[in-house]
């Protein structure tokens, strides 16, 4: 099959042989979606080698007859179903995982993946391939609300108006609290006021505001962790939701004076994520940048990189 | 009267007036300790002048008839009684507040101190002045418990074996849980093992070991942070009770990855404290170093500062 491969210097488009089903399904892929995850990877990040993508919809070719032919998403981390956390039904925790297209397993910028059955969550008829492929990370922002009590009352700040801040202020929007987005692109932002999310320009950010009771850094930046420290009011919730490579000073004091809960938040509940698809209470297709066949995948990556850019699909098969 | 005064160059004893009860009471001091902060201050935190000390035990001379003569104890912060944190009983989180002896408010290194009387606590005679002065950080220690679920079932290092780390390991002990002391201070160390409490030195904490439910960062250190980091487990809290001058660079990457909960923790309720104190379940008065004199007060800040002293305490009447 073909698939986007990276050795570690390079990203490429190339033969495979096919992924075999044992204990496992065999998943033909549709449609996958770029991450700011397999950019990184393809700076260095997790000294990944194989094939790359994480995000993806596609239909069981090969594995238990009654998922033959299902149209599936599918968890990214494959537990090694023996440990605590796997016994916990954590296996996105698990010591020893293997993750798709980032640890140890090959990914979804191919033909075909492999995928313990375990893994998969069938698709909704009423949710598109270009809704779900969105799945993944829309699960990542609904994470959110299981680590963190969100009421109506809240006032919740989103920093970032990237792909995950977007899926964020969504979810966040969905429990009926106050919500404002602010990031550095009018173009994004008002893809959030099409949905009664208020936005602000980063650039407008320095007058101090009322602060927040919960407060989400999903710029990526390294200065943005201080920031979003500032916007959080004492004994409030600070969520870090992006990954950055640098390692920022950071003073601390002020998590210890205003007694804040930092929480770290990686992936969540496909469950959550494939309702709100179906019901229509998160719009994630006008986010889509552009489609790339796999063949030119490499241009795909190239093209997310660009600033500004929002979703970039790769069309599989 | 006497009182130990900082005025941003050296902390000295010095005649002072007496404060004046409008709404107040004033609090004859018996006896204070000297903690961390104050010697932070002598070196330029929180940009404080004026008499130094918040950890103290008393008896009220002049106030309410009902109070004259009360054996009492105060909480440090003086909120302005009129915002949404003041309305919620969270004076300690009051952006107006003030707090004896570290922001616009005299302290307890004096004679005599005014504080409000909504500050005070009575001490239950069971409780002598040599513990009742453990209350004001025995406090901060039992913050912990309000903030993190702490069950017999978890596991729970603490990590610093000064004042502050002494009596939080011991506060976390009370909750059945298994806990484990790291620290470099064999002496210290033993004042735990003599509680039943499990201890190591730091210098042998390179072996990975199981991680943590609940970790405390109580060194001071600007290393600190990413060691706690390493021994938390996956959605583990972190407890952060020190706070460090420095900014450090730290690499947010596993909280996110591992979904760490960092919790800052300052103050505590002064209630459980004293009632800690009176059933004898934390034992306080083997950590007293040393008693100095209130004129020798500038002495008695020395020697708290020295390598390895416990609690340094100050007679003032």
């Amino acid at each position: 099959m073909r698939a986007l491969v990276w050795n570690g210097e390079r990203a490429r488009v190339v033969d495979r042989p096919d992924p075999t089903a044992s204990e496992q399904a065999i998943v033909r892929v549709t449609l996958a979606g770029v991450c700011a995850a397999d950019l990184e990877i393809t700076r260095g990040y997790m000294d990944f080698r194989g094939v790359l993508g994480h995000e993806f919809v596609g239909c069981v070719e090969d594995g238990p007859e009654d998922w033959v032919g299902a149209r599936v998403v599918g968890e990214i981390n494959i537990g090694c179903g023996a440990c605590a956390s796997c016994s916990e039904g954590l296996e996105r925790h698990c010591p020893n995982r293997r993750v798709i297209g980032i640890l140890d397993a090959d990914g979804a910028f191919a033909e075909r993946i492999a995928l313990p059955l375990s893994n998969l969550h069938r698709v909704p008829n009423s949710v598109s391939d270009e809704a779900a492929v969105f799945t993944e990370p829309l699960a990542a922002a609904f994470e959110i609300l299981e680590q963190v009590e969100i009421q109506a009352k809240h006032r919740c700040y989103v920093f970032g108006d990237g792909r995950l801040g977007l899926l964020i202020s969504q979810v966040l929007h969905t429990t009926g609290a106050s919500v404002t987005t602010i990031g550095k692109h009018p173009d994004k932002l008002a893809l959030l006021t099409k949905c009664g999310i208020a936005t602000r320009l980063l650039s407008d950010w320095e007058i101090q505001p009322e602060q927040g009771d919960i407060v989400v850094e999903a710029t990526g930046s390294p200065t943005g962790f201080a920031r979003a420290v500032d916007a959080t009011r004492p004994r409030g919730f600070l969520v870090l939701k992006s990954t950055v490579a640098d390692a920022p000073a950071i003073d601390l004091s002020p998590l210890v004076i205003n007694e804040i809960h930092v929480v770290g938040s990686r992936c969540g509940p496909f469950g959550p994520a494939l309702e709100a698809l179906a019901n229509g209470a998160i719009e994630v297709e006008q986010m889509v940048a552009e489609h790339f066949p796999l063949d030119l995948a490499e241009a795909a990556l190239r093209k997310a990189a660009e600033p500004g850019v929002l979703k970039v699909l790769i069309d599989c098969s």
